[in-house]
């Protein structure tokens, strides 16, 4: 309900562009229908974006006899979009064109220990100008969205959680804006994978969506009315670190009893050694082999397999079923490498718990789904902020965030 | 984000008018600088609000030797509002004038075991007249807002929690408006509540805030944006219901360890129990007493009413780090009977525990408070609704919700 007549012409711009991506080719007629927007508001709205070459007519579509109706696409060529995931471990970059397709990527190593602010800024400009010259006969470059993990205020400023990297309030979009000579867009990975769901994946057309992301650590994308909600310092969605078991398991943010430490991967070996301590399944060290051997046992209808995904699922139904009752969204999306990984046995077992632990009234409302989208969604979210960033700034003065 | 200017305008008209009550006498540049509304736009809505006799002129400020700045005030005999709130056992309503100044009042018991819905209709119409009847001199009747307990879906029936109601899906609006000759507004206390907070108390111009309501029952109204957020089937707030203690505490909800279950008003009595079973304190099926006592007990240096204290801001302390965790509010504000009774060192010991669980960042960002309002905000939350719904209808051919 805040918000100008300017906010309301950028989010009227995303939900028509949005359908584009999705239908493309398509009459404005059709989009008018399927975004709730009037004729007149989709006719502004496209001319505008076919001024900025975002839009190219496609020619006509059949109306049985009637006067044919012109059809609009998103130009693949109207500008091209920089994704960025900076990870513990390394940075990724995909350049994307505007119908998302990828037209280059990049991939840099960051060493452990190696954490000094201006020396990973240098990192993620190298990776972009690498990505970015390998897509160099594509258009104009619009943006770049980086995703970086922890804490990333409006400012820009970011604190890193991860243990050996010590940041705190570092001045990173500062440093990268010395750097990179495109317009920038700085968040979480969180919001990342939010944007992703909302432009391309399961929360598209959904008012009151959140996002579950499952990996090593675990949060909450919140998209309430539509659009991500980010709390007032940026911070919202730290599902990880609500409480599930009061004075329960140490969690690696120094409380104890985080959901995080029962459902992130970390948890989930912690669930495997609690069924059985000796199990062949468990890869000390490595997250990634322990939970692809635990799906892997789940379908070969192994028991201790069985028991670790029905004790992690009851985790996940009774920390779900917080998110159901306080926030009664529409959809719940699941994402993650650990969930792509468990996959649809976590699903129905975390439906069933789900089921046990929320409220009858905010269930009946409410769907629990597995991310549809391919990959890694981290990057392909980074450019969308740079996407939406673009779309936002149409037709006023263009400043760099 | 999602709105259209029609939202956006009721939204402002909200803004103004609770400027317009909380500073009358009150000039344009003022309220534009309150709201940070544009001038043009303050002096359409107030024109609106001169036109509706909502608003009057109130003479002139000294402006120093410039021009005299026109003041305005809200106007007290522009309208009249009905606040109703239904409980387990009563129906308490109130007639205010648009100062919020109580015109009215009326009162009815609810018998146990009378709940058939077209009694309790009739029952609540019955109050209603009365009060409107006391206040008849007064000016016309703008709306009714009604708080009952349970949820309450978008279309106006209503499921009532209490035990012996049985109450599922039963049209109360429909039956309420068949009996009432006003404009109707269905919702929650906690809405109530949240509202009234919004306009008259500690929420007033905070963006994102949630308003903890601490009885018997105990919930969660969120203001996201400087707005209700409802959920997609309105239910949103159940937080009384989100998990402190995994497989903990039976709740009367039928799930286990449920935050109300330690911190409302029987939690606080099984508190109490556990930490001495033979505590005079205790009032046996008497809740209001034995918070009272423990109010006292803390005061006076009783160590069991210490301990008890501690012990629920403790669990108290755990459950508002979620809220703050995951939705990063600027602001809680702490209401109900509980809330009010045990006061500032509930209050004290709740932001120490606060301090604990909540994750540093969005800790910062958050202020915990005790409602400022005088006393039962729910009636006046619920006059409150009507309120809104005839600043909503203004300037369109009326419909009765």
């Amino acid at each position: 309900m805040k918000g100008s007549s300017r906010d309301i012409r950028t989010a009227n711009r995303y939900r028509l562009v949005r359908q584009a991506i999705a239908e493309s080719p398509v009459s404005r007629p059709r989009l008018a229908a399927a975004t709730g927007l009037s004729l007149a508001t989709v006719a502004t709205l496209v001319g505008e974006l076919l001024d900025q070459g975002m839009l190219i007519d496609a020619g006509f579509e059949d109306s049985g006899g009637g006067r044919p109706r012109g059809l609009l696409a998103v130009n693949p060529r109207g500008g091209a979009l920089i994704g960025v995931e900076v990870a513990e471990t390394h940075v990724h970059v995909e350049v994307v064109d505007l119908a998302l397709r990828v037209l280059a990527r990049a991939h840099e190593e960051l060493r452990r220990g190696d954490h000094e602010p201006p020396r990973v800024a240098g990192r993620i400009a190298a990776a972009v100008s690498a990505a970015a010259s390998r897509a160099a006969a594509e258009p104009r470059v619009l943006g770049a969205g980086i995703s970086v993990p922890g804490m990333v205020d409006r400012e820009g400023a970011v604190s890193v959680f991860a243990a050996d990297w010590g940041w705190h309030d570092v001045p990173l979009l500062g440093l990268l804006s010395e750097r990179v000579p495109y317009r920038l867009y700085l968040d979480t990975p969180l919001r990342a994978c939010l944007v992703a769901e909302l432009w391309f994946g399961a929360a598209r057309g959904r008012d009151d969506a959140v996002v579950v992301s499952l990996g090593s650590g675990v949060g909450a994308g919140l998209a309430l009315g539509g659009t991500p909600y980010r709390g007032v310092s940026n911070s919202a969605g730290e599902w990880g670190h609500t409480t599930l078991v009061l004075d329960g398991r140490p969690c690696h943010c120094g409380r104890r009893g985080c959901v995080e430490s029962y459902v992130g991967a970390p948890g989930i070996m912690r669930n495997l050694r609690e069924t059985s301590p000796d199990s062949p399944m468990l890869a000390p060290g490595d997250q990634a082999a322990t939970v692809a051997r635990l799906a892997r046992g789940y379908v070969e209808g192994d028991p201790v397999a069985r028991q670790v995904l029905r004790t992690t699922a009851g985790y996940l139904g009774a920390a779900l079923a917080d998110l159901v009752n306080l926030l009664n969204p529409e959809i719940i999306v699941l994402t993650g490498w650990v969930a792509r990984r468990l996959g649809p046995p976590l699903l129905e077992l975390a439906r069933e718990a789900l089921a046990r632990y929320a409220l009858r009234g905010p269930l009946a409302a409410t769907e629990l789904v597995l991310s549809p989208l391919p990959a890694n969604p981290v990057s392909l979210g980074a450019a969308t902020f740079a996407l939406e960033g673009a779309l936002a700034s149409l037709g006023r003065p263009g400043t760099a965030r």
